[in-house]
């Protein structure tokens, strides 16, 4: 069943021990868009500015992702510059330019309205809630967010989770949502506020899945321990990506079917890291991702 | 098969989010052994004040645990005042008081000759090579140590590795040791120091097994998520306490046992971090102990 996804498509000038990279495509929705495509169709909407060209939409086309509700603007597109010299697991942000994203203004394409996933990537709340509200035959909501939205926007952030059913966030972003440092206490209040699902990503220890109300469900997938990460950025989206985009595969929503997601999230994190920008994520065949779901098995399970 | 354990039998006044306590009976090989004594036979060389008296000898006597390397010397026993008010995964350190701990000199009972496994605790590493060249005819060796010892005592710490089968020690403590970052190979580095395995663990994450040269026996497993964590003092020994334990009590040592002695170590850090001090983990059942290995594999199997 095909996912409408909403969120950045943009430009990331990224330095990390392993190199540097200028103006790769990035972009929370791009990452997730390719992460998801292995596994369903995916529909985007986002806005570009005059920079976006054929070759960046040509990583799209190949995996066959819906790009009617990419609008171009006047004007450049979100620019961001960062770098994880000192720690892989947390970038340091040197530019944001918002560009033409300063007055996105999400429009749905009529050949989306019938998805039956949507995917709320880490944008302003108001945005998210608003395509929420104009999608509402939609069968499954998960989105992501940030300490920005959590510190500063939290009412409109409050807002949005009413319209969740997933909510993908790390810990710090679920111990600053709730305001508790234990993990299993934040993630029962953050459900509380909302998504009846909740997975909290811990970057190179895996993720969580919990479910409010049903503490025996719970399920911990980990991270491939990698030899070298190349580039960290995009693993959360990406593991979204191959998260979501796994359970929009599925005939059935079944306890089952939420942890091969978790396992499909993490496999999709972990090619990420592996190279610069999407360069990874965009070129991987479903066998070389089902090699890596079997590695995952392997890797935790006893027998 | 019987484990020799070495290392310190102490007193610890703690204070956590959840209270405080006064000189509970502490120390790795107290956490260690108490741990390992569900699973196999377990003898303690260690040294205690004359502040060591009935109540500390039962908690030892209940489980059955060989006390008759634990010498009595003039003094008081080693002493550890800590708080982990601000981080549950790391404790600050107001007290340590050596006391007879600093004279320490570990003799082997002509009893705990035959044990086919020995466990160094975290002590001098002069002192946990002594004791493991004095028992040339072990099967297994495995060893804890602490940042002190790799960042002031490295040459004698490179010496007593040389005789380990294998290694736990924490992230920090893995990175710090190979002087390298990345994760995976900071664990070859290790390994190539002397231990063919290495445990690292993860304090709520888990903890990984790696096996040198042997990339595809790579083991994850998870902590459980705690409701609350009351005490985390102990929960490193305790994990390989049941690790150890559990490999000293089968027949083999198939990559099979590994892991599930990597399950049986989370189930026992699991426990330890429930109550203060050695409470939850001198006061178990072996079927409370399956029924979490269970909960575990619950936690992290597909199916």
């Amino acid at each position: 069943m095909a996912i409408t996804v909403v969120g950045s498509v943009a430009f990331d000038s990224i330095e990390t021990p392993a190199g540097k990279r200028e103006r790769c495509l990035g972009g929370a929705a791009t990452y997730f868009s390719l992460a998801a495509s292995y596994f369903t169709d995916v529909r985007v909407i986002a806005v570009v500015g005059e920079d976006f060209g054929r070759r960046q939409e040509a990583v799209f086309q190949a995996r066959g992702i819906d790009m009617r509700g990419i609008e171009r603007a006047k004007g450049k597109s979100f620019f961001w510059e960062g770098s994880y010299l000192g720690n892989l697991n947390e970038a340091k942000t040197h530019v944001t330019d918002l560009n033409v994203f300063a007055s996105f203004e999400p429009k749905i394409p009529e050949a989306y309205r019938d998805s039956e996933f949507l995917f709320l990537a880490n944008i302003d709340p108001v945005l998210q809630r608003r395509v929420r509200e104009e999608m509402p035959g939609v069968k499954l909501v998960a989105g992501d967010t940030m300490n920005y939205w959590i510190n500063d926007h939290k009412p409109a952030l409050l807002e949005m989770l009413k319209g969740l059913d997933i909510l993908l966030i790390n810990d710090t972003e679920t111990r600053s949502l709730a305001g508790n440092s234990n993990l299993i206490q934040a993630a029962r209040a953050v459900m509380a506020m909302g998504p009846s699902s909740l997975v909290v990503k811990h970057g190179e220890y895996g993720a969580t899945l919990f479910h409010s109300g049903e503490a025996s469900r719970t399920f911990r997938a980990p991270a491939l321990p990698l030899e070298e990460v190349v580039d960290p950025t995009g693993a959360g989206d990406s593991f979204a990506g191959g998260f979501f985009g796994y359970l929009a595969s599925q005939p059935e929503l079944t306890p089952a079917a939420y942890r091969k997601a978790m396992f499909y999230g993490s496999v999709m994190g972990s090619f990420a890291c592996e190279r610069f920008g999407t360069e990874r994520t965009q070129n991987l065949t479903r066998e070389e991702i089902d090699q890596r779901f079997n590695l995952f098995r392997e890797l935790t399970h006893l027998d």
